[in-house]
């Protein structure tokens, strides 16, 4: 793990860049905080990247709300990355789909798990670096965040990995999801939008009903795919800081 | 409206008694607000009353966290008012269907009709009396909080009562209350618990789908009739800050 630049300055939040062979990320963590910090994953949405404004505005939240870490990298073919072929065809197949008015979901569910086939371990090997560079102080829980795309990724993930032990989903059904979904105990925030013209809702609800959690949250808010309210930001904030824990950062 | 007693014993806020006409009320306030505080009604749940532990607790929270007023009154046929006849005769068969086993869920819906009735036009004289006691400084905006035979009351109360700029609403389904929620068009945080052994899911979420609101937020938790989680509070606490505002009272 390679750290590139570093700037502090905005907010009392320290942002470096990284790159972890050829995953490209970007760390955020408090200014003031040191030793034992908790630890946010954050992956983007489709046709994002590490550095999407969403990803931005809620990275420095939970680092000055939790006195988090927070780190995002780019999925594969997104951001920085290279496209190859396959990930080429993949889009190629989903614009068309969209251009007739093809229904997307089946596709879509198609492209998250050949993404997550590679962003799974990516994310995995990325969190081993993290906790082994002992001057970042990473050494507390580990939490997720993502939407959309996100979740298809995070929730393979989240299945797999035991160091996560509260996560954020949201804005997608159940297509190819639920066996990973049921395999999830830690606490959930799940987030649908209830007019959303991209996700069924009922597909929506049944990837929330299949979490094994015992306790998970759905926030339903009125609206479109991308009305996300800006209030869900301070929910997201209190969920990680009340399973994470706030590190050593002024809250 | 008569105030019988005033304690500022607990954790900076009044707690006042009072009646208006045969409704026993209880008012919550900030010590040290005055002038232009906002007003949380809250209706307690069936078989409860105006001093029930969620009530009080909640109450004090919404004063500390909002600076607000908080009242709250005894249903008819609750907590220290009189049992009439029709309401025994109603609570009667309600016991004699949950002992035999049957759905009870069109009982407790014509239960909380008949109730409205009643409660509809105390709550908004309540409402009148508490605006006319300039002393009180009642004069921001109004939120109501009811779950359960709250809701079944507060969704015909707020569709008629357009000084309510903002609900919290739940755990009850769409019997006999789809005409009502259509009118209300206020924001509105609405609360299900997501394994409600007496409430049926999808009742529940039509009710959310039917509110006329283009703000609305429904938060699902995982667990049975009784178990909303205690982060909810908070998150109750920060909808009615948003929307009521945080009178003059320290936040």
């Amino acid at each position: 793990m390679h750290f590139t630049t570093a700037d502090t300055s905005s907010n009392d939040v320290v942002e470096r860049d990284f790159t972890l062979g050829d995953i490209p990320g970007v760390l955020w963590s408090p200014v003031s905080g040191s030793g034992h910090l908790p630890l946010v994953l954050m992956a983007h949405s489709g046709g994002q990247h590490k550095r999407a404004p969403g990803i931005v505005a809620r990275a420095h939240r939970f680092v000055t709300g939790c006195g988090a870490a927070v780190a995002a990298i780019d999925a594969p073919g997104h951001g920085d990355r290279p496209r190859s072929n396959e990930f080429e065809q993949q889009i190629a197949g989903l614009r068309q789909a969209q251009q007739t008015g093809a229904p997307v979901s089946t596709i879509v569910a198609g492209l998250h798990t050949w993404l997550a086939a590679q962003a799974v371990p990516e994310w995995r090997a990325t969190l081993d670096a993290l906790r082994n560079v002992p001057e970042l102080g990473i050494e507390g829980r580990v939490g997720f965040w993502g939407i959309m795309q996100g979740t298809g990724i995070g929730v393979p993930l989240a299945a797999v990995e035991p160091r996560i032990c509260a996560a954020i989903f949201g804005c997608l059904g159940q297509e190819s999801l639920t066996d990973a979904a049921e395999q999830i105990t830690v606490p959930i925030e799940f987030l649908l939008q209830w007019d959303d013209e991209l996700v069924d809702r009922a597909s929506g609800l049944a990837l929330f009903d299949a979490f094994g959690s015992t306790e998970k949250t759905l926030h339903a808010n009125a609206g479109g795919h991308t009305g996300v309210p800006r209030f869900e930001i301070d929910s997201a904030t209190r969920f990680f800081a009340r399973h994470l824990g706030t590190g050593t950062a002024p809250a």
